[in-house]
């Protein structure tokens, strides 16, 4: 606690003259790039929210560091309102960006009630305290997920979402809906939903990157922790998916375009507009088989990748595409970065940071 | 809080033979006559936690008095997790029956946020009770709602269910997934899910009934206040659907057949089953219209109904109907009251208490 009140001490010294954006889950993969970018770009002042303990909170003092800038967090439980009111108390907050989720798409499925109580309480309480303290403007980092099973590719904005095949995929529909409810009422409410499809890669400098939990359940950072022999092979869930080479197909985001995607949201929700909640899908528009993505990876980082097929996984699809054309057009945010900087920048990161920010093999 | 802790002290003197039922809600419309159910059968003993202010308890009171048993009740609110944790501790309890809801359709598309946070919280935190003091039945009330606009009639427990189009409707359908994904990873829960058609009428003494706060949402207890002089006409909201008369269709339960219901589905979940959740419908497989509603309220009752069209509700569908064989063959109930039972019933309760428990016209 002691923690926390020299930090609220620190963050008053803030700049009167921009706008703070308090990014909930900051110090995680996607967080601590976005966090980054914002300190970049200099336009906001960026504070964090986020219940990681202080090792994983590595990440962002590399952030820090890297920028020379300091970002006020807070240790902070969402499910504890009263904490969260804490921050509000201390910070005049222009926006919220609400990244901190329970995100690992198998733990849901065995710990389904953890899950729920986690990010439905957050929200829910999130949300509460924003209209008690007049914050009316959010940013929701939503999934591809909320989509379901795909009907038709590929996946736009306007199509019908629900029918999701796991816990951690309901929590986000579940959210959407309750969002969309509140914002539909309440004209005060400023909304957007952004659907990130697959994030991937690491800031081209290497020093900060994804650091998954136990047993990635995503491709990209398997095959990253077999290229640095923390694994013996890749596992490919399913070869006999309706696909080109029978295996799953993604759009796959690189990390930092999925980081200035949230700065132009954030631009972008500073444009009053009638339609609420907006939403955009935040992702390239373009599939790739988890087979081209063990090639990929093979020739741009020179690491031979040995893998093995392995049963489908229960709900696992065939194919998720992003039409990412209304951010392109509305937010004016399209991808730089494709397979080769994905391939490469992972593993810039991994090379560098083998067990990632803790250093060690983590239990 | 010196009446919780009276309650308390007189509870603990309850049977040691029979088991013990939680009834949440157990105040409510549904709740008064299962309860009194429950009292008559005397298989189990019951006590009610609810979140209702003294005046509303009334309809408990006279349960009370009508069957000259005491039914040990707690005014807890279910998002107070602490508080819900005491009755637990005070009581070895069997089987919580989950019916404590906000359930006024047009409140919740009014009020979404409250509405979220009210039901969800509080089946969250119930679970989450019930797991800590390993206590794994539970019966949970919910709704024809689930099915949202449908596809096929009659409604069958095996259709998909989602689409609803309200934030009532939603808070039901998000409660029936997170009980369900909870269930099925742990085997220890026994979980049972009660599709509600429309529950009508009143219990034939007249003495117990609907009892609803400001204007009804629903057609039955609408009529029956025009009939005592309460309101000068009933509005039809919607003469234009696809039904045989134009106004929508509904499968009308009579909340005695109801209330039967649940003592019928607790015998039921004595029974060790590896089905989880199970889940039934409990309607009468038989739709009648609005102008049939009104038409046999007057012949039933000699009293003359004055209606107006009005246009449609968001949100109302055309028909719906229960497929009710799945109770009728796993739990031997049958509804055994018909559209005759639900007027008289109804206007019976109505005309001895025209301002309902209160007495006086509500606010």
């Amino acid at each position: 606690m002691s923690a926390f009140v020299a930090q609220s001490i620190q963050s008053k010294k803030m700049s009167d003259t921009k706008k703070t954006i308090l990014i909930t889950g900051g110090s995680g993969y996607v967080g601590t790039h976005t966090v980054l970018e914002f300190l970049q770009d200099g336009t906001y002042d960026v504070i964090v929210l986020d219940n990681s303990s202080n090792s994983i909170m590595e990440g962002l003092r590399r952030v820090e560091e890297m920028t020379g800038k300091k970002v006020p967090r807070y240790q902070v439980d969402l499910i504890d309102k009263q904490a969260i009111q804490g921050v509000f108390d201390k910070h005049k907050i222009f926006c919220v960006i609400h990244m901190a989720s329970l995100k690992a798409v198998g733990e849901s499925c065995k710990r389904p009630f953890f899950y729920y109580k986690a990010n439905l309480f957050s929200a829910i309480n999130l949300i509460e305290v924003m209209q008690e303290n007049d914050v009316y403007n959010l940013i929701f980092s939503s999934s591809a997920t909320v989509y379901g099973p795909p009907k038709v590719l590929p996946l736009v904005e306007t199509l019908e979402t629900g029918g999701c095949t796991n816990p951690y995929g309901r929590t986000k529909y579940f959210i959407e809906n309750i969002f969309r409810d509140v914002c539909t009422v309440d004209p005060k409410w400023n909304m957007m939903f952004l659907r990130y499809f697959n994030p991937v890669g690491a800031h081209e400098s290497g020093i900060i990157g994804e650091d998954p939990m136990g047993v990635p359940y995503n491709i990209m950072p398997f095959v990253a922790q077999v290229a640095v022999g923390r694994r013996q092979e890749v596992q490919v869930f399913g070869d006999d998916f309706d696909t080109p080479d029978g295996t799953g197909v993604r759009d796959y985001v690189h990390v930092v375009d999925l980081a200035k995607g949230h700065l132009a949201a954030m631009k972008k929700i500073e444009e009053k507009s009638d339609v609420q909640p907006k939403i955009y899908n935040l992702g390239t528009g373009t599939g790739i088989s988890v087979l081209e993505i063990i090639s990929a990876f093979e020739k741009y980082t020179g690491k031979k990748i040995p893998y093995k097929m392995a049963g489908r996984r229960e709900g696992d699809v065939a194919t998720m595409i992003a039409d990412a054309s209304k951010a392109g057009r509305e937010l004016g945010w399209k991808t730089e970065r494709g397979l080769k900087e994905m391939c490469e920048t992972l593993w810039n990161f991994q090379s560098k940071n083998p067990y990632g920010y803790q250093g060690k093999e983590q239990q």
